[in-house]
């Protein structure tokens, strides 16, 4: 979905970012790339990466490493529960990678449809790195995962957004695919009984935290009520104590972790592994595709159409919107 | 609708409220009726205020002497533009008017449907006082209009909940009819459109303001992108500032009175008295019905089913949540 790439941005970066007062490396230097997810690439790149000599999806080099260790823990998660129903990527490498012509807002995107006995239409990660003129850089990841209409549970969205040491934006939910003033049921099952509202409350509770409000009307509909949108601020940290990178580790370490795979653990047991009981029959499914559809359509054009050619410039952002396209089918 | 009458009571009302420091009257003291809305009455008593010897709806007896002139404004002015299409109220006496045995907890009802050429279903007006037990009262005061099904147009919500003098709950919004996923046109129409945006975000802004969460997840699938759901804490103001129901006061009549005025305004205009363009068709009418039923159905069963008969005791709760359905026709 890659949820509001600008939409974001324009509240979250000040004009004048402060310099970056954490130990760990600025994000806004291209770090050589780590290779945690596959120790066979690490040691022999692919053509791919010989090619066009970048980090590939799953390294996040923009990332700090308790950051970057969780989004490859989370995929590693969704990819061993889901792997056998799920077709290798065949996106192109210039869409694998992708970066303006300076270099300095880079991105990549990873896809794998479900095969046809799967319950997952799509798998789709992606990573943004922009560095911005005022100084600092943008970062945005997420990883969201469309279930097919051989049912009709919810599909799961992570999205970080950070936009300078201090300051991150997380979204993490579970997208009802149903109306849930209509269908009391479908909340029972997937919301009340599976105790996500107890996540959402845990990380209110924390100081640092706010709730967040996107700014697109027509995105915030998509959500459920349990769904965990919030900012997290540790530039406030009391007086003695160092705020930045480090805190903020500490938070994604020790709250957004644990949170973000045991909601990812209920959506693979309740939702895409559920077993039985969530058939749509032939009329429910063109309502279903229909709000899917709509669903992701919205995602394309309120994130993507409308920011990434400004941040990527026209070529590169038509490039990645089509190959995204194709696989919405919208 | 009378959302939420205790729901929130428990994360509302601390065990031990601080003692009042407020210079307006104790709201766990009766005042002697003041008969604002209506000269006429004030001056010669109908027979039903003579019967029960307590003060009827539009008097608001236990809010600031600014909460009720609110209160008061917003219903005359929604009953000055709907006032012809309404017919008058047919509550019994001693639903007009309820209270428990000792007297702790009372509460007014006032109900007005449209006639057949209005677009209005039900116009209810509410207010309890419940004195608790461990000091302290809790407030609720609210004001809910649904329109029929001649058009899809939202209903028109007003909630305050109010536990000290320094804590109040506001609910106020345009409560959608349609799945606002599904009908972006609706949401374009009575929420983009309409700027009710700005509202919430001017809110926000304020330092004693945070978004509010409504406990039930049922309830909060009813509320629009847009809605005002917010907690108002005057009690940590600094030093040297006065607290409680003074600040209070001037939050309600510098923020959120002219804010609830003009939310008002947009839904009479756009929703309630909008001239054409929402016809609805037949096949569409059912499942419109059928989800307004939904919402108030939800309403009746978390705030009053559940909660009314603790501070009415059973028999006065039956009284009144049997007169509310007879209405809603739940």
């Amino acid at each position: 979905m890659m949820i509001s790439v600008v939409a974001h941005r324009f509240r979250l970066v000040p004009q004048t970012l402060s310099p970056f007062s954490s130990p760990s490396p600025s994000p806004t230097t291209t770090r050589p790339p780590r290779l945690l997810f596959s120790a066979s690439s690490s040691s022999s790149p692919s053509p791919m990466d010989a090619q066009i000599g970048q980090p590939r999806f799953m390294e996040f080099p923009h990332l700090s490493v308790v950051h970057r260790n969780l989004m490859v823990e989370i995929i590693s998660t969704m990819e061993g529960r889901l792997g056998s129903q799920l077709r290798p990527p065949t996106l192109p490498p210039d869409v694998q990678f992708f970066q303006n012509e300076s270099g300095t807002s880079q991105g990549s995107l990873y896809i794998r449809t479900g095969d046809k006995f799967s319950s997952v239409d799509l798998l789709l990660g992606s990573w943004l790195h922009c560095e911005l003129p005022s100084g600092g850089a943008l970062d945005i990841t997420t990883l969201v995962t469309y279930l097919n209409l051989s049912t009709d549970a919810p599909h799961f969205l992570l999205e970080f957004i950070q936009s300078s040491p201090t300051s991150l934006l997380l979204l993490l939910d579970l997208l009802p695919r149903k109306d849930l003033v209509l269908h009391q049921d479908y909340l029972n099952t997937f919301y009340s009984d599976t105790q996500l509202e107890r996540f959402r409350k845990e990380l209110e509770k924390l100081p640092e935290v706010q709730p967040y409000f996107l700014s697109s009307l027509y995105l915030r509909p998509i959500f459920s009520p349990t769904a965990n949108l919030i900012r997290i601020d540790c530039s406030r940290k009391e007086e003695g104590e160092a705020a930045g990178q480090g805190s903020m580790d500490e938070i994604i370490h020790d709250h957004i972790g644990p949170i973000a795979k045991e909601v990812l653990g209920i959506w693979l047991d309740q939702c895409a592994c559920r077993v039985g009981g969530r058939e749509v029959g032939e009329s429910e499914q063109a309502l279903l595709g229909k709000r899917d559809h709509l669903i992701k359509d919205t995602a394309v054009k309120i994130d993507l159409v409308s920011n990434l050619p400004r941040l990527f410039g026209p070529d590169v952002a038509s490039r990645v919107i089509s190959a995204i396209q194709e696989f919405f089918d919208v």
